[in-house]
């Protein structure tokens, strides 16, 4: 394996893992994992060699995939940088950007190696045993540079993602954040709160159980996510959030406004327009 | 087919086609159906005969299914009243049964024939090309009766559904529009107020196209329904629709003042709930 440049990845869950097995389809033999817990590292290596502890795993990598759910990455950067070589690149996949882009850009030297990464793939099971080799097929990944990343770091970060199947899209953190709030992260705060007004409700007058139709499973579906991460999602990107949030509040007075006798021509508007806007994503 | 009781389908489409085939799969030889559009009756004529008028289509019928979109049954109950013999059962299966309670009941003698009913089946795809046979299979019927309702009648409309696979379930009327106000029309807001707030953006900044994920597709498919239906929708249900929102603009604006800094725990909390309110959906 002397000579195969070195990829390792810290956090082998269903995303990590997913990258795991597309790197080994696409011949990368010299992978290694590492999990924090032992039990994940247990099942990690059903699919990659685990290093013995993270500095071994990140030694001499030429690549390094932070793949693990945490909220702060400042101090895992930190610890990594004396054990890489010069020109190692290291990416997350974490979900909100501006707050990574603002702690690596703040670590001295850290512009060289990191460049903030967010790939558009999951599924609704996590864990390593899940793991897919085509998770990230024709999938969008944002790609957020760090100010001072040099423009060949941003390259080798492109060639990768595409390696791996994915669609690199260059973009600045904040339209991301922005982008991923309206779509994403504001329709999670819905449904959950959705789902918890059926709750209270429900309690009072089981029958509405036999109400629920697959619409209202589709609606709440995303409601079912993981506290911890969603957590530290809406943390992170509490402003983007709460920008939109306020929109779609003043929106929702607008219809509850209109909740009234006559306004036919109104509602049949407010329908047409958003069955065209559905049908437009396609 | 003489001494068949006959079975008239008014308004042939994906749920009175979806009748014809599962009742014909129970043997039932005698039945008829009517559109109101000729191009609609020659599709239907796929599925069942169709009579010659409305008039025709009811005429001696035994039972009498009302499947065709209508804001305002009266008219048509009161046009077929002089066709119909002494024992004939009519049934809807419209989705909000207050107005139609009230309407119904307010015809003479009406109660001695009008039973309103609301299947929960459909699917997305509509028109009587896309009808199932099985597509009453296991799901809930709410039938709501009128105040005058003479037992024996429930009783058939009761029988007359499990024929066709269904499960009813007897509720009174006001019950079940706040069932399907939260469980349905409630969300269907929600949904098209987030598409429409996405559309808006997304003209601003169309790489946020790039940022939907299956999540956004399962939360919104809802929107997509059809205008004139969901406005007669809303329309009829306005009441209960607007309790229901009203309590949720209210916790959209608790979730708004905790977006900020050290609100972990809240966040942690709301999403614990949330994801065992989902999970118990099943």
């Amino acid at each position: 394996m002397a000579g195969k440049p070195k990829i390792a990845i810290i956090g082998v869950g269903l995303l990590g893992g997913s990258l795991a097995l597309a790197l080994k389809r696409r011949g990368e033999k010299n992978l290694v994992g590492w999990n924090h817990r032992a039990g994940s590292r247990k099942k990690a290596a059903r699919l990659l060699t685990v290093a013995p502890s993270f500095d071994k795993a990140v030694e001499g990598a030429d690549v390094v995939l932070l793949c693990s759910h945490s909220a702060s990455m400042g101090p895992v950067l930190q610890q990594m940088t004396n054990h890489l070589g010069k020109s190692a690149l290291i990416m997350d996949v974490s979900s909100v950007k501006g707050a990574v882009v603002r702690e690596a850009g703040a670590i001295y030297g850290m512009p060289r190696h990191f460049v903030p990464c967010h790939p558009m793939a999951g599924k609704e099971k996590s864990g390593p045993l899940n793991a897919d080799p085509f998770l990230y097929q024709g999938k969008y990944v944002f790609i957020t540079p760090l100010p001072g990343n040099p423009k060949p770091l941003v390259q080798k970060a492109i060639r990768f993602w595409k390696k791996v199947g994915a669609v690199p899209i260059i973009l600045d953190s904040k339209t991301h954040d922005r982008g991923v709030a309206l779509t994403s992260h504001l329709p999670h705060l819905l449904a959950s709160a959705m789902i918890q007004l059926y709750s209270q409700n429900e309690k009072k007058s089981p029958v509405f159980q036999k109400a629920v139709g697959s619409g209202f499973r589709d609606f709440t579906r995303i409601a079912a996510g993981n506290p911890a991460m969603w957590r530290d999602i809406v943390e992170m990107n509490a402003g983007a959030i709460k920008s939109f949030l306020a929109k779609y509040r003043r929106q929702l007075g607008g219809l509850e406004k209109n909740l009234k006798k006559g306004k036919g021509r109104y509602w049949f508007s407010f329908f047409e327009k958003s069955r065209k806007a559905r049908e437009g994503l396609g």
